[in-house]
């Protein structure tokens, strides 16, 4: 495998739920935070949410919070068929994802195809670009590429 | 449960392995970094490591990156009794706990103890104290208190 990516800013830890409510809370509980708005991801129409190459109607409840130069956030997602849900489905609640701040993401998405790590989905969220790559088996989580306007 | 710690900085990602070469090597790899050196944990005779309470023989080889602000943590266990290892055991590899840098980790310890948080594993690395405290069924990921000198 050779570089695939330019940045190894982590900008994100995700971790999936199966109750944001409760679980926002007890974060913002431990670390004295106020408890920030739950937030829905957009439907097909907007975020154009594709999973294993086909199209979904996978949304999400999705709770930020910002720890130091890192964002955690929290997700509990809708049920249909998403990176997700797999993960909830295949491992319970726990940390999912880990985000790279990056930029030229289909570009990122098709030099990593080349070398052997396949896409998992990608969707728009406030109008940007988000992917996620089947990085699991080689560095044992996967990871999400963010659009990094900056 | 009331507010226990005075840091919500994410220091570190901790991330358990069966196999810290291949796994660090594939790390390098794919963020064209150079392979850190592995590092063993010392001995009980030196980090004094207890695991629920109970004096162990558990160590790990561990492999540590820069990434941004965050530091990514692999480790491998001896296969002695430790909460690595009990990841290991009952998830496979993945993302076993989230670092907060803060101080004073005795009186944290304590004050989580009341508040219904167990201490799960502590002990000293290279002199430094930390300590994994079970956050799991609150906040979904064990975090790890680690002791921030600046």
């Amino acid at each position: 495998m050779k570089q695939v990516v330019n940045s190894n800013k982590i900008a994100q830890i995700g971790i999936v739920v199966h109750d944001i409510e409760r679980t926002s809370q007890a974060y913002a509980d431990f670390f004295g935070m106020e408890k920030p708005d739950v937030v829905w991801t957009d439907g097909f129409d907007k975020a154009e949410t594709e999973y294993r190459e086909e199209p979904t109607d996978a949304r999400a409840r999705l709770v930020y919070f910002n720890m130091g130069s890192v964002q955690l956030e929290l997700i509990q997602p809708n049920g249909e068929q998403s990176i997700w849900q797999e993960f909830l489905d295949n491992h319970g609640e726990g940390v999912q994802h880990i985000g790279l701040a990056t930029d030229k993401i289909d570009e990122r998405v098709r030099d990593m195809d080349k070398e052997g790590i396949p896409l998992l989905q990608k969707g728009k969220y406030a109008g940007d670009k988000y992917a996620y790559v089947d990085t699991n088996e080689e560095l044992k989580v996967i990871f999400e590429l963010l659009e990094n306007k900056n």
